[in-house]
């Protein structure tokens, strides 16, 4: 690795192709087949659950986010999408500011949609909308899902858009509380099974400005946010998994219900599928082929 | 269907999930295993013939649409990225105005990208930047990528935010025609294994304004585009998949040389999974499960 790009390993190994964006990479079929393993491990587990998929593209409506106090918390990472509504007259002098490399934001206007800052976002008001949870309650296969967040950076274990494979419990409060404990262990299991070594610590989101930090602080004390760190040669100590619990956040925005009509909590799992990619290729080696026996007998897709 | 909602049918057969938003819907595991056996499909052919996988975010970099004339040429379809980059002032300011449902667009900076409005366009600089091409040329799959237009529609077919699988052929003008020759029978082959009745039609980009219309003109006139539509129940013909000239519209932007040094030339062609996964549902029945052994053959994951 030279000191300038924190990225040449897996760019000279031809894993990721550099676009001139930071945080912005092609992927070849070698690293992309290895996070798609991963992805399909996640998979196996959630239907071994009776998970439901709902494969969402990375777009959610403005105005949740909007409800959700996203903007307020996390103004630093959301993506916006703006298009042009003007006639031809506009387009035109739109296309020569554009065409001169000069500011052509003025012709631009906010849209209704933000780019998703997690995979989990859809889903709450998608369950919300058919009406009371079933009894038990919901879990939901985000799959292999695009989010976005405006964090550029050389470090190829932050993207500015990364696939997440996320679970999204929604249930009564004490059945919800159950199923993250016992992801807690299951998650870090699954992580062994790949040969890394991953610890789970309490931790708070990335929350803007000083009544952030006063926000984060609060998540931390009440436990709200566990991170699975492994330490990635030439990257440090990195999140690749969290476990997030939101209370009645989600559920009190969106109405949602239990069958019997009480209220309602939720918690994710999410995997960064780069991030574990990145951790496999750096720990085991940058040609797949000869990984362990047992890490790529984990990875089942890889064996054929 | 409801006369009111031209996505009912799939919508209630549970293979769509609304969003709220037109032409943004989460996908089920039997409408996306569909999808992705569509695009396996169209990857085992590019590996046929040693395709190189590059498989990008669908961001590019602003500054390479504004290079390309896009901004001209399709502003009306082109989602740019905003963020924040404010202080905390500014975060409150914008917080309180985004929480009232107000127009918060001020706070909002135009950023560095652009949502790709195709699965190709991060390949052309991709494969520039590693200098003169290898003899006989590259071709690339781009798997299966987001591409993004802002065509908000209630038909399923018009979605804002869609899978293309994309080959891209780049290299001599006569390689590049012949390779744009010999696909087009193959693509229309391949949507006849899966029981598709598919044609081939002369066909021009949905250029912008009084201008566009010439351009469009004097891109069927050179037979710069084709695509194969299918006449989708419901929906009535669709371009499910198109083929595309550019000459060397990307080659110059981008400086690509051929071996000998010689100008360049690019193709490409591009399969729409989710409009071909529609028209499989719409024509074949609702279940998969139910479909003709020949059409599941050919989509071999769904054997399994």
């Amino acid at each position: 690795m030279t000191a300038g790009d924190p990225a040449a390993d897996l760019v000279d190994a031809g894993l990721l192709v550099p676009t001139g964006l930071p945080g912005v990479y092609g992927r070849s079929a070698a690293f992309d087949d290895v996070r798609r393993a991963v992805g399909a491990l996640v998979g196996d587990a959630a239907r071994a659950e009776h998970a439901e998929a709902m494969h969402f593209p990375p777009l959610v409506p403005r105005r949740q986010l909007e409800q959700l106090g996203y903007v307020r918390s996390f103004p630093h990472l959301l993506g916006t999408v703006f298009a042009f509504e003007g006639g031809e007259r506009d387009a035109v002098r739109q296309a020569e500011t554009a065409e001169r490399h000069e500011d052509w934001s003025e012709f631009q206007r906010m849209t209704d949609l933000v780019l998703a800052p997690a995979a989990c976002y859809p889903v709450y008001p998608a369950v919300a909308a058919r009406g009371p949870l079933p009894e038990g309650g919901a879990l939901v296969d985000t799959g292999d899902a695009y989010a976005f967040r405006r964090e550029p950076s050389e470090e190829p274990t932050r993207l500015q858009m990364f696939h997440q494979r996320e679970l999204v419990r929604l249930g009564e409060p004490e059945a919800v509380a159950d199923w993250r404990d016992a992801w807690r262990g299951r998650a870090l299991e699954l992580l062994r099974d790949l040969g890394l070594d991953p610890r789970a610590e309490a931790a708070s989101d990335p929350f803007f400005g000083r009544s952030g930090r006063l926000l984060g602080g609060s998540q931390l004390e009440q436990g709200l946010k566990l991170e699975l760190v492994v330490d990635i040669p030439g990257s440090g100590p990195t999140a690749v998994a969290s476990l997030n619990h939101h209370l009645d956040h989600f559920a009190s925005v969106f109405g949602l219900r239990t069958s019997a009509g009480r209220a309602t909590h939720t918690s994710c799992l999410a995997f960064g599928e780069e991030r574990i990619a990145v951790a496999l290729f750096r720990t085991h080696g940058l040609d797949a082929g000869g990984w362990p026996d047992a890490v790529r007998a984990a990875l089942d897709p890889l064996q054929g």
